[in-house]
């Protein structure tokens, strides 16, 4: 994952965010869950640095969607307390994904600062750049 | 628990993973829960080295099957927020168990790196081998 | 700090690394140490994640550059043990600075990836970048 | 860096840490400072097991043999403090290399257990052999 993809990958997160009006926090982390680059973009939560930094982490390290763990982490699920593994860096709901070229995984984004719906339809952005970069 | 027999157990539990097709991070760690050995399989997730590590930790600090504290561990039940202590060493779900000789706990497994059914089905193939080794 | 400011304030730390050809992580915080952002060049090492994040923490948090800890903080200095605190953010050694507008500090960058002294002349760059926005 | 490669790695380590009749833990990383695999020698130091994983995190995080940050990081010199960065993980003392193939880092080795001279000897059995296993 070079910088410059990854700069690409944000930019493209942070138009969307500006399309809906939400500020954000961008992360894109390497396939070993090492950060490339991170943008907080004005106004966005500073909590959203932690978070979207891990979300990133999280896809990276797990190499799926950080949506598909908000099911199985629930009381009662398969998964329940995957959330308290990994010192803290496991965030169990939307908004990070892995970035994959040719079915291998090359690094994730996440992305934090709204609704759930809003990281997710943001980091998608990010995705779909990615992917279009990669083809 | 010697190297050699965590060596063993833990090829044991790779030749499982191997059979199923799901690459896994294996641990052996001595009766206080000390690391013995560790092995990460090629491809298997960057977030089953601390979990894999935090099983056998976790089986061997209270000498039990990781999925026995699935239940308890729940909100409303006797031992919810155990997963919040030890520095987030305890892990709630499976793949991790003591391993005993004559009714004495010398150590314990732990397996991560694909669902829990298959983390257990690995990891009891490593308690199989290392059941063999003490008869 | 905005986004915009600190990105400018990067790429200027980054076209100095480029000429003297040490890919280093340049990072930028608000006035309060929290990221604004961070880029790790393609090669940068690992460890300067951390510790440029952190160099731009410590200047953040004492407004002052970086080095001018580094003597204070020896064994019999009026600081010694200051390296200890603020849960290891603390870093002692040159590349991290201010910066300020009309006297008040409004953020710090951050350098990492070389030996102490190309640290500092790629901070200096971004330093001097952030000089002419507010001039 | 495979787990088979890291596998025969650790084995001349510890054929050597044999021969020298002193017992160690040998951990094996990628790139990135992650663990592909770590054994603890019979007998060998509880301090060990953290030390010897974070020698090779050290190596890889910047891609130089620890040994090589013992005189830096003295007061006074220019890295003093590098070692309270990176969360605690940075070991300054021999026992560290990267493992490099036509001059690329692909992964680290660190080696703890007896005095600084027999850890650098045991992990140069090591990276030895992982010369010998890339030409």
């Amino acid at each position: 994952m070079s910088l410059d993809t990854a700069k690409e990958v944000i930019d493209a997160a942070e138009r969307r965010a500006n399309e809906i009006d939400n500020p954000m926090v961008v992360t894109v982390a390497n396939s070993e869950g090492n950060l490339v680059a991170q943008h907080r973009m004005d106004g966005a939560w500073l909590a959203s640095v932690d978070i979207s930094r891990n979300k990133a982490y999280t896809a990276a390290a797990l190499d799926m969607p950080t949506h598909d763990l908000e099911e199985p982490t629930k009381p009662g699920e398969s998964l329940y307390g995957l959330q308290n593994t990994n010192q803290g860096r496991m965030v169990i709901f939307g908004g990070g994904y892995p970035l994959e070229r040719d079915g291998d995984i090359v690094g994730a984004i996440g992305v934090s600062g709204g609704a759930v719906e809003q990281d997710m339809d943001v980091a998608e952005a990010g995705v779909d750049k990615f992917d279009d970069l990669s083809s």
